[in-house]
């Protein structure tokens, strides 16, 4: 069965779920162009999953992914969590900002029964999740509704066991990937492998369809990654720049700069590598930095910093998540977008 | 003009030049083949490589490419020497190893006079660098011949530098490569991207032919890269198992072991950063050990541990370069693998 007859899309294309970059817009402008438009929950209420859930079924009717995190949330750390205050110290007071009031973000949740909640009145036709699967009880539950389910894998090593807990089609993750790396089975980030690498060997190893994810940003690329034996491709960095998406003006000008040809993973951000641009907090700290928080504890004490810097138009503490191939960005419509990538 | 019209071959393929892995037979397969073989220089003196270039030219008259390391070789620095082998001491009295038993290695020669002094009696069709470009005088020498000369580039950036200093093509050196990494410009090895990101940013950013190379391992892989624009591929993993190659007892068994889905890049071996299967000594060092000296001169500390390691049949100390997707290895001889490479 081909991916297409598998979701009942027209194009083999998935657009990546991108959480704070985008939100339903894109991913109503992709499934009504044709392949799989997208909405990442991993920021969202349940009550703005809700409402973003109402705008997409209003706009079309046609097949779109929802898309999770599945992490454990991790036990605070009071001591880890001052230690790296205390790093971030000689920036706070740059910016004037008194660590005391640093309230606790909305930070990533994982996908829970709440959120099930919500998706069972609207039972999407693709529920995709990164760093794993959650509970069997919640994966029935999702199946139960006839949503096709995917997840990300890093190594052959989770292709396999995705497809040992019964994943309807596995996206191969590229270590060109922007964002968060799916990585799950190991945290070694020398086991990441490149996209050219990951893909052929993951497409060997399993019997249901693989997604290539990871660098592709044009048509060629796309054809490339069918001729490796994708049956399928998730792309997400080349929809930065169109106008559905929620990306920030300042990383709309990083990416469109030659900054974007230098990305790196980083755990400053969220406290889990994720690919982004490189900037100045990554370069001074170290875009892998072991004191930072565990995922997704991280993201409150830069957050401050990021809001300060970004009115003032700067970048040094924002996360730029991009892959390592920014040049399929283009500020047009995702609908065009789509077909020009679809187009051989 | 094609790769092939360019350097006078028949199939669009490198078989990539593989210190301590393979000589002068090797190379002859390949060029007999159609593709163009190649023989590494850097561990070889002017005198053994006098004889493996008469070897060469007895036994095939079609184009082969001659290929060299050409860093600047480094101070010796006894302290850091030092401190290096405090490290492994532990190793050196579980191997009963007197450390001042140790010489120095043969290590790796930078392109020279004396090098250029051999070639000029054999004029190779191709000669290619790793580490950017001889000095411009030694290059001169080299095109004199009417050699086409080609570098590897591991950055867009380290693309356009090597078509400013007038190489004919270049190797797009994508992440997954096993080896030495070819980086100059930048020793920062977040720098360095994917096959599948790289090459069409380098196709897009010069001129001349590029030769896409990094974790393509079968004829869908060559395929791929062409359909991304690659005016050819370079392939060396898959080489490695052939009869021709001298690829160690010890290293042909990893290679066909669950453990060459796990490579990463280690400094231990050379002191710079090349794609290994992963051992003991670079998960207990840590694979990239800031410690280690300076490039070439980390081979020496380590290589009696090797040898003694390796006598009891052990990888434990060796450099297993591989890259990332080993799947398209086979015990078979090189002319069958590099036709199989070009059937499609």
């Amino acid at each position: 069965m081909t991916l297409q007859q598998l979701i009942g899309i027209d194009l083999p294309l998935i657009q990546a779920p991108m959480a704070g970059a985008q939100g339903s817009a894109l991913a109503i402008a992709v499934s009504n162009a044709g392949a799989l438009g997208s909405l990442p929950c991993a920021m969202l209420s349940a009550d703005a999953m809700r409402m973003e859930l109402e705008t997409i079924t209003a706009q079309t009717d046609k097949p779109y992914n929802v898309n999770f995190f599945c992490h454990t949330p991790p036990t605070p750390q009071p001591e880890r969590e001052a230690a790296w205050r205390e790093v971030l110290t000689p920036y706070y007071a740059e910016f004037q900002i008194d660590p005391a009031s640093i309230a606790a973000g909305p930070g990533r949740n994982p996908f829970n029964a709440a959120a099930a909640d919500v998706l069972a009145d609207f039972k999407p036709a693709v529920v995709s999740f990164h760093f794993g699967l959650p509970s069997a009880e919640l994966l029935a539950r999702v199946r139960s509704w006839g949503a096709k389910i995917i997840s990300s894998a890093t190594t052959v090593a989770e292709a396999r066991w995705l497809e040992a807990h019964g994943v309807d089609a596995i996206i191969a993750q590229g270590l060109e990937a922007g964002g968060h790396r799916g990585l799950f089975l190991s945290h070694d980030l020398t086991t990441q492998v490149g996209t050219f690498a990951l893909l052929p060997q993951i497409v060997r190893a399993v019997k249901v369809p693989v997604i290539a994810a990871g660098g592709i940003a044009d048509a060629q690329g796309v054809q490339a990654a069918l001729a490796l034996g994708a049956a399928g491709v998730q792309i997400g960095t080349a929809y930065l720049l169109c106008p559905e998406a929620t990306t920030s003006a300042v990383h709309r000008a990083a990416l469109q700069s030659d900054a974007a040809h230098h990305t790196a993973l980083t755990n400053l951000f969220s406290g889990r590598p994720a690919r982004g641009i490189v900037n100045r907090v990554m370069r001074e700290l170290g875009a892998i930095n072991p004191a930072a928080p565990a995922f997704p504890l991280a993201t409150t004490a830069i957050a401050p910093l990021r809001a300060k810097a970004e009115a003032q138009g700067s970048v040094d503490f924002s996360p730029l998540w991009a892959g390592q191939n920014a040049s399929g960005c283009q500020a047009v419509p995702a609908a065009e977008l789509t077909r020009a990538l679809a187009t051989w």
